[in-house]
C-alpha cells in the first residue's frame, strides 16, 4: 500500500519532529524550546501550504506574536488548552476549537500554553514567497524571500 | 473578545454546514447525500486555502474519486475509520492519521466510510484559480475557472 514517493497515510504523532525548534536568532530562539513541530504536509510533498502537528509543553509558545502580510494561518486544537493572544486580548482554546489568521490584517497572534498540561494542535499556513512576517511585541521582522531576520529598521540580526 | 470582522476562535462542530451537499450534477449529486461539510477557514476570511470539518455518515463518500492539477489536499482524521482509496488500493485510516494529496500526480483519491459509525475529519485544500479536477472512475472533470462540470470530451453537463 506504499508507492515509491510518499506514504499513503500516516499516524501524525509518529511523524519525525523538526530537529531545530526554530530559526529565530537569540534571544528569541531560546523562547521556542518548549515547542515541537512535526511537519505533516511535507511528508506528502505538499508545497502550496504547510501543515504541522505542534506540541506545546507548559509555558510553551507557538511563535513570537506576529502577523503575516500574505500567509493565511489556521489552527485546530487537538489536546490541551492553549491561550490565543491577539490584539483583542486573550482567548482560551479547547480541543475541537479552531482559529484562523487572515494575512494582511496586521493583527498579531500566537498561542501560549499557560496550563499545566501539554497542548497539541494542527497548524496550516500558506506559502507565499513574498510574505513578510512582522513581530508584534519585539523588534523583529523577516521576509520569506531571503529568510533573514531583521530589526524593523532593516538591520539584520546575526545569522544563527 | 470579538472584533467586527470575524470570531477569535470557534468550536468547529458549531460552524454552520453547507446547505447544499455538493455542486455535482446528477447522477453524482445524490451520491454525496451522506456527506456534510462545515467550512471553517471561510469563517476567518481565509482565502489562500479552504479548511472544512467534514462528516461522513456510514456509506458516505468525501467526493467522487478525483485528482487535482494544481490544488494540494490534506486530511486529518478526528473520529471514525474512513477508507482512503487511491491508485494503490484501499487504506483504512483511524483517528490521528493523516494523508496528503499532491497536485499534478494524477493519482485520484477519495474517502469512503465503509464502517457503521460516523467518520469526521479535517480537510484542507489550496485554491488555485487555474486548477482542473479530473474524476478517476466517472466521465467528469471541472475547471475552477468557470466551475462547470464537463465530460472528458468537453461536453458540459446540464447546470444543476
Amino acid at each position: 500500500m506504499e508507492n515509491s514517493k510518499h506514504p499513503i497515510g500516516i499516524v501524525a504523532a509518529d511523524a519525525p519532529p523538526k530537529t531545530k525548534s526554530s530559526n529565530y536568532p537569540e534571544p528569541f530562539y531560546s523562547r521556542m524550546n518548549k515547542r515541537e513541530k512535526r511537519p505533516l504536509g511535507d511528508l506528502f510533498n505538499l508545497t502550496n501550504y504547510g501543515v504541522n502537528l505542534t506540541r506545546l509543553a507548559p509555558e510553551g509558545v507557538s511563535a513570537l506574536r506576529h502577523a503575516h502580510s500574505r500567509q493565511d494561518e489556521f489552527v485546530y486544537i487537538l489536546q490541551g488548552e492553549p491561550t490565543l493572544v491577539t490584539n483583542a486580548g486573550e482567548t482560551m482554546l479547547r480541543p475541537g476549537m479552531c482559529a484562523g489568521f487572515k494575512a494582511g490584517t496586521g493583527d498579531g497572534h500566537h498561542l501560549i500554553n499557560r496550563s499545566d498540561a501539554v497542548a497539541i494542535y494542527l497548524e496550516a499556513g500558506s506559502r507565499q514567497p513574498d510574505d513578510l512576517t512582522t513581530c508584534s511585541d519585539v523588534d523583529m521582522m523577516s521576509a520569506n524571500a531571503d529568510g533573514r531576520f531583521r530589526r524593523k529598521d532593516g538591520t539584520p540580526y546575526p545569522q544563527p
